[in-house]
């Protein structure tokens, strides 16, 4: 199956640099979740979700990124977003930052389905099926 | 050679928080940062750096976390700092997040050394034998 | 004379929240500045301005925000942008944060005009009067 | 009464500041809340606090800083806490942040007393009188 990619757009603010004149590196992570919710709420989804009475949330298991180039204050980064991967229980996001047709940052994030508790315990638990369809109906 | 470890703690703030009730993600990047900025000073170093009449600075390549238990407002969380390794141009430093001896969250992050010139544009150089020598000086 | 008002939007991001649910108090002066900028942009200008050969900067010497209604994950604000006062050598925005026709907060930021030496110093100097018209052609 | 002062220190870190080369103005209202927390525990109490089988949140009305000097990385900032004023249902603390002597900052903060409900809603309240005594209790 071919997974065509979803594709959005991100303007550093100021907030984002640091001392070096650049792109903090920790915000990438931000941009990357930022991403993630503007691809899952294209497909009606969200990270913080009601499902069936139930809520479910997606808590980061890993995350890393891969700096090739600087970004800086005002450059308005193309940002594109591809399932990896769908486990039984978890989901591996990749993406990938860019600026004229130059890569400025490549990342991945794998969340994990969980049941939110009472006092924000997290239970892990199976992808709900109809959950999985949406997400793969790229 | 035994590299003994640096260790230093973080407790949590409230602003490190998500709606999920736990330490967002992104945050541990800062507190690695943090923690390897006090393991540079504690040799005297620091990731900004004056060196012979030139700045140096070390931004990131590469940054990674594996998230293991979450982390809650106010918990201490004890951090460990390890050099993995020390390459002609880049260090990566290995980081361990616990709490009462439970495993938080293990992470690591590569910077490249690097001449800052003028109007904040980053030269890539070996790093200095003499600065390479404090940072093994463990 | 009428000042008209800039208006722009703000989507609330996962990582704006806090544990109590709602957006971190904090992030609403990241709001405002990232308003800010897209005011100046929409006239030429910036916070980090290059000006007859040297740079401008603006940083601020007052900032307030009153809260009226918690703003939550996935709320789209409504923020408006006025300038309130220009003085000698400095600026002061109003902002206001809106959903569904409720206030939900209102700030102000104060920054003074400076020129940015070497080494991150800052002159404060009276805005350039270009600048200034510039500001005000609104 | 005289109302002793809480003191605490804040070291600046490198994600702290912007391309500025200074700790970016937002950070200080992060840095106001952290010291309230630290001020808060010294007395036995949090801005989340469990009391009598409810939970107690403190959701922030207003929030002021006024920036006298910028701080950069590394710098060591001494910060003093005031309770400046207790009203029914509110609080309002006082900020100074100082460095070898000289003013950097000064904040204030508002906070009402609310009971967190389902699905964090927030219901303003009289602060509790065991709790009013022990904020008054420097």
């Amino acid at each position: 199956m071919r997974r065509p990619v979803f594709r959005t757009t991100r303007r550093i603010e100021f907030a984002d640099t640091d001392m070096a004149g650049i792109v903090h590196f920790a915000n990438f992570f931000r941009f990357m979740e930022a991403a993630e919710v503007e691809f899952l709420r294209s497909r009606g989804l969200s990270v913080a979700l009601p499902w069936k009475g139930e809520r479910l949330g997606f808590p980061r298991v890993a995350a890393a990124c891969d700096y090739l180039q600087p970004a800086r204050f005002e450059d308005v980064l193309v940002v594109t977003v591809k399932i990896r991967r769908i486990g039984r229980k978890s989901v591996t996001y990749g993406f990938e930052f860019s600026q004229n047709g130059q890569i400025v940052a490549r990342g991945k994030i794998t969340s994990v389905c969980c049941r939110v508790l009472e006092d924000h315990q997290l239970e892990p638990i199976p992808i709900p099926a109809a959950l999985r369809r949406r997400l793969k109906s790229v």
